[in-house]
């Protein structure tokens, strides 16, 4: 029977700038007894790797530009943190204040790619104050090393994806989406592939990495400290040169941007 | 160890107008072994529900009207099923046709309010050429007759979550997501609760329904007949008065509306 199972790695401590994320993991998946076999993905929440990676920003040294000025003044938001949110970001698709929020939102076209709330700079769970947490250089790179060493330390080749969490138009609340990848294609096409009753499917492309992604959500709530989930029993192909940013829509065929 | 199991149940035969669903999907999960226990939520594809509702409609017996004929020109689409889009939109958000694409699409929202591609008219997999298959009357109303059903027959209290296959902005490809709900809650309010570390979180609502509803993809793909997951494990608290529309954004909240 086809079938997946979703744990979430209990164990994972609080982690540092400069850990070594992949033994800390490693570890962690070792006292569980999670053991990764091959075909095995694993999530990994974005905020783990950006803590381990130091992209931690403190507003103490974050100088605000006029346009961060306005912009907060706009939105109700901390100067500084707009400018952290300006830094990592290429182009402002929209901003927006709903009637009585605390404070607006800008969506941002982040330098990577992605399109999202305040260029998914988070404040939370990032224990510390005054500060904010951006997404690691390349996420990509990262989960490619975490693959590796996973990979070498047990002898399994694994997919890695790595999680955000982002809001979207039109639906309430978030989901987790995928922001980098090793191994796991963004997307499975099956243009071409003839339905259940032989009629060609046009325009199907499930977002499998965004559906391992949503899934993770099922097991990781965001007061839990769990930023590792191991999915088992998946039907996969490996992709060597999957990119996160594969998943982007590009901006010709954008009717959002 | 937080752990839950996705599984395609076999053996769901071709879905006929006027079929009985509960009691078929109730024998397909007898067959398998797979007997649905208290906390168990079944995700139900729109697509059988739909069919088993008799909501095809044949392109024969549709006469366009002068607004479906004129967008059908423009988007390079057949006017007949341009008008079933209509007849299911309450309004449309965006009209759009990829350069180098073979029809445009219509971006509606749904009498339900859902937005979605071309007010989710589907030609694919229904088993029927000339003809489309719309949403059930009332999702909500199906789910939880499947819920009571599913509920009498094997003496568990069972979530339902229809799922339809949505494609969004700015990322590639589709993911399910939930248009239907028996018991499961269209989101979790975490506002309030605090994160790890103690700060209060802000904006944290996990798109339950909609996790599930991705998640339920990952073992089910269009070309193969399996149109319900079973889900075990999930930590949840049931929700008697949940609703598909919770998740729809309120427009003076949606800045994509």
């Amino acid at each position: 029977m086809n079938s997946v199972t979703l744990t979430a790695v209990p164990g994972v401590p609080d982690i540092q700038p400069g850990d070594d994320l992949a033994a800390i993991l490693g570890d962690a998946l070792d006292r569980a007894g999670l053991w990764p076999a091959d075909g095995d993905i694993l999530c990994v929440a974005q905020k783990i790797v950006s803590k381990a990676e130091g992209c931690l920003i403190a507003y103490d040294g974050v100088t605000p530009s006029d346009q961060a000025v306005e912009l907060a003044r706009e939105l109700g938001k901390d100067p500084r943190k707009v400018q952290v949110v300006l830094d990592e970001t290429r182009r402002i698709v929209r901003k927006f204040r709903s009637p009585g929020a605390r404070e607006g939102t800008i969506i941002c076209e982040h330098r990577l790619g992605f399109v999202s709330a305040n260029a998914a700079v988070d404040e939370s769970n990032i224990g510390a104050e005054g500060a904010a947490l951006i997404l690691p250089r390349d996420p990509d790179a990262s989960c490619r090393a975490l693959a590796l060493r996973l990979a070498q330390r047990f002898g399994a080749s694994v997919g890695v994806v790595m999680t955000d969490t982002f809001g979207r138009p039109w639906r309430m609340g978030q989901v987790n989406v995928a922001i980098g990848l090793a191994g796991v294609p963004a997307t499975i096409r099956e243009q071409g592939n003839t339905d259940a009753w032989g009629r060609v499917l046009q325009v199907t492309e499930p977002a499998l990495a965004d559906e391992i992604a949503a899934a993770s959500g099922l097991v990781v709530r965001k007061n839990a400290r769990t930023p590792l989930v191991l999915l088992r029993g998946l039907d996969w192909t490996p992709a060597a040169d999957s990119r996160a940013t594969d998943i982007i829509r590009k901006q010709q065929e954008d009717m959002f941007r």
